[in-house]
């Protein structure tokens, strides 16, 4: 396959998967690796969308993880759904994965609303003009709330939703306080949540949460995962998480 | 000193403070012990309320942990009001600590309004007529949300607070939305969340919570705290607490 000299065909080490990254660009993480473990619940058949897809990492992810009938990834910036366009391609997964570039705010008028099972988000992070903002714009996009708030992310996530339907999505805990408030506010009530930590001994840096449309309130707080066990190595379920261990 | 035949002087362990509990009611458990811990950052010459008292177990540990200039304890009961003040006279507490016996829903009627420095609270931990409800009508009260709910409670430290005031309080992982959601409402921002693990592989059975009237969002979630080692003994973070080990 004929790829742009800026860009690169990352091996995901994950059953033969590929995504292709711009060098200059966002590359995945880890945090979209988690996410697409802690959503790989969905049920069978599932219509589903992963809003802000960026590379198309999380939804390729869930395509071999889950039996999910449809994935839809919508990107705002052009050269990044090309890219996404183009792994799709690579791991051979067009029946499953569409890719839409639009801004998530409008996706609405493109996509019948309440109609999707499950929508998994990795967005921003952090707020626009906050910290120090990086110099290239498709970073910029990727990790600062310019195009699309959190809020815009929800309110998204509320509209597309079924009854009950799930949303995932990975974030930072100082932003904790933000989520579950939005998320209540929107209806979507807080039903499981994941702490993150580097090892035993350190705060937590990622946080995973299940969020369900209309459903009642009661959290569970789940075990904590950590990266790293106290000699240095990865802890066993995060090798089972790369599928290095059974 | 003198105590009924349903009473017990219960000996805290820590600089030869006792309590007085009635052997049929609620008897303070570790959570109590972990706030005491968890706010003996509160300011020298600070005033502060206790919040639904109880026997007085916070207020009693936070006299000798801090250099507070006062504490007052409100609590409904009237037999557990009285364990209270007998026990703050066993520990020699009377320039300290002082018991208002009154619903704390009233108790802007009695104390001056936004005149205090913080508030630590302990409130109940299930919502009225939900699971068991405990028989005997003191442990009702003091576990479930007959008298005062979650609101309350936090509505009720919003009007005592000063400006930029702390509230610190105990809870259950399984209400963080809840209280997340009530903090944020009534402007008490959380500022700082710890969650306490039996041990490394579970999950929290309690939470601590720092919030700061009007201050700005941005939540810190600590390291958490673990109560067993893998050995199943105490972990040194516990035996500190409980000064057992420096």
């Amino acid at each position: 396959m004929q790829i742009k000299s800026n860009q690169r065909i990352d091996d995901l080490e994950y059953q033969g998967l590929k995504i292709i990254q711009d060098t200059q660009g966002f590359c995945f993480g880890i945090d979209s690796i988690l996410l697409s473990d802690f959503a790989k619940e969905i049920k069978e058949n599932s219509k589903v969308i992963d809003l802000g897809t960026g590379t198309g990492i999380i939804a390729t992810l869930l395509c071999k993880k889950t039996k999910l009938q449809q994935i839809i990834g919508v990107e705002i910036q052009k050269d990044t759904a090309q890219m996404a366009q183009q792994s799709i391609i690579l791991n051979k997964l067009e029946n499953k994965f569409k890719i839409i570039q639009s801004d998530i705010k409008n996706i609405d008028q493109i996509l019948q609303p309440e109609s999707f099972d499950a929508i998994v988000t990795n967005p921003p992070y952090k707020k626009a003009q906050t910290g120090l903002t990086n110099q290239n714009e498709k970073q910029l996009i990727s990790r600062h709330e310019t195009t699309a708030t959190l809020e815009d992310f929800i309110k998204t996530a509320k509209k597309m939703l079924k009854d009950k339907g799930d949303l995932y999505l990975v974030h930072r805990p100082d932003r904790l306080v933000d989520i579950i408030s939005l998320l209540r506010q929107n209806k979507i009530e807080p039903k499981k949540i994941k702490f993150i930590h580097p090892n035993t001994q350190k705060e937590p840096n990622l946080i995973l949460i299940k969020a369900t449309k209309n459903a009642n309130p009661f959290l569970k707080v789940e075990k904590p995962l950590y990266i790293y066990n106290n000699k240095g190595e990865y802890t066993d379920e995060i090798l089972k998480i790369y599928g290095k261990k059974e």
